[in-house]
């Protein structure tokens, strides 16, 4: 199976959360339906906010890079183009919304669907649920756009 | 000087964003100063976007940590007690939004201001700002929630 980060450039690999040669981070994979990017995550046991819930912020940082791997294929098929083909864009997060509908508990793998909400060739706006055992515990927003001349 | 952080029942410290007890976390400390929250973190070397740009989720991480210690200092001091009286009340996040108004440099210590917008018993909202090397770099804004009966 092919994940969206498998086909970032390797300058563009390096991400916290989604980078393949990030050995610290937490290697996000983004896998495209056509339709949707689904992922899932299985907590470290520190990334808790009390005893038996997942931090919030770990579940913002899954959200921001499931939803910029799914902007990333979203974008590509647009173009015509199949993730896997050649390299994938690489977008980079104008901002992020997550609303915490119920806690989320741990021992559970997380389970993520984005949706593309926008699809333009610069900005792609994605939106992104977290499941847990089969219950939706979070909804995000991610405003994706193209990685800037400043970052390049 | 003494940290909102340091305050909180140690059955509410472990988070992995500000817990004091939480080893692997990232140990977020809010000073309050009767007005504002404020927090420097400097980011470890894995966490970056890509070289030389600090990772969005780390950011975000951040700025909920900041903003959930801002929201119990200010609800302390609404309610006429002082942090460090007693245990702080501990808040948790409903909603999280950041905007990433530009690229946030690695090699320096990020500076983080949270100034509460408003204070209610059960419920705080608090904007956050984040500066790199004297420039704001994102802007964020935490609905923070007293912990419902469900985490507790």
């Amino acid at each position: 199976m092919s994940f969206v980060q498998d086909h970032y450039p390797a300058e563009y690999a390096q991400c916290y959360g989604c980078g393949r040669l990030n050995a610290a981070g937490l290697h996000v994979q983004t896998r495209w339906d056509g339709e949707r990017g689904i992922a899932v995550y299985r907590p470290r046991p520190e990334h808790i906010a009390l005893a038996g819930f997942v931090y919030g912020g770990l579940i913002a940082s899954l959200v921001d890079c499931h939803g910029i791997g799914t902007a990333a294929a979203a974008a590509a098929q647009a173009a015509g183009q199949e993730v896997g083909e050649g390299f994938a864009p690489r977008y980079v997060t104008a901002s992020l919304h997550v609303d915490f509908r119920r806690p989320t508990p741990t021992g559970v793998e997380l389970e993520l669907t984005a949706r593309p909400a926008e699809v333009g060739a610069r900005k792609v706006v994605v939106e992104v649920e977290v499941a847990a055992a089969g219950e939706v515990t979070a909804a995000g927003r991610v405003v994706a756009v193209l990685l800037p001349p400043a970052m390049a």
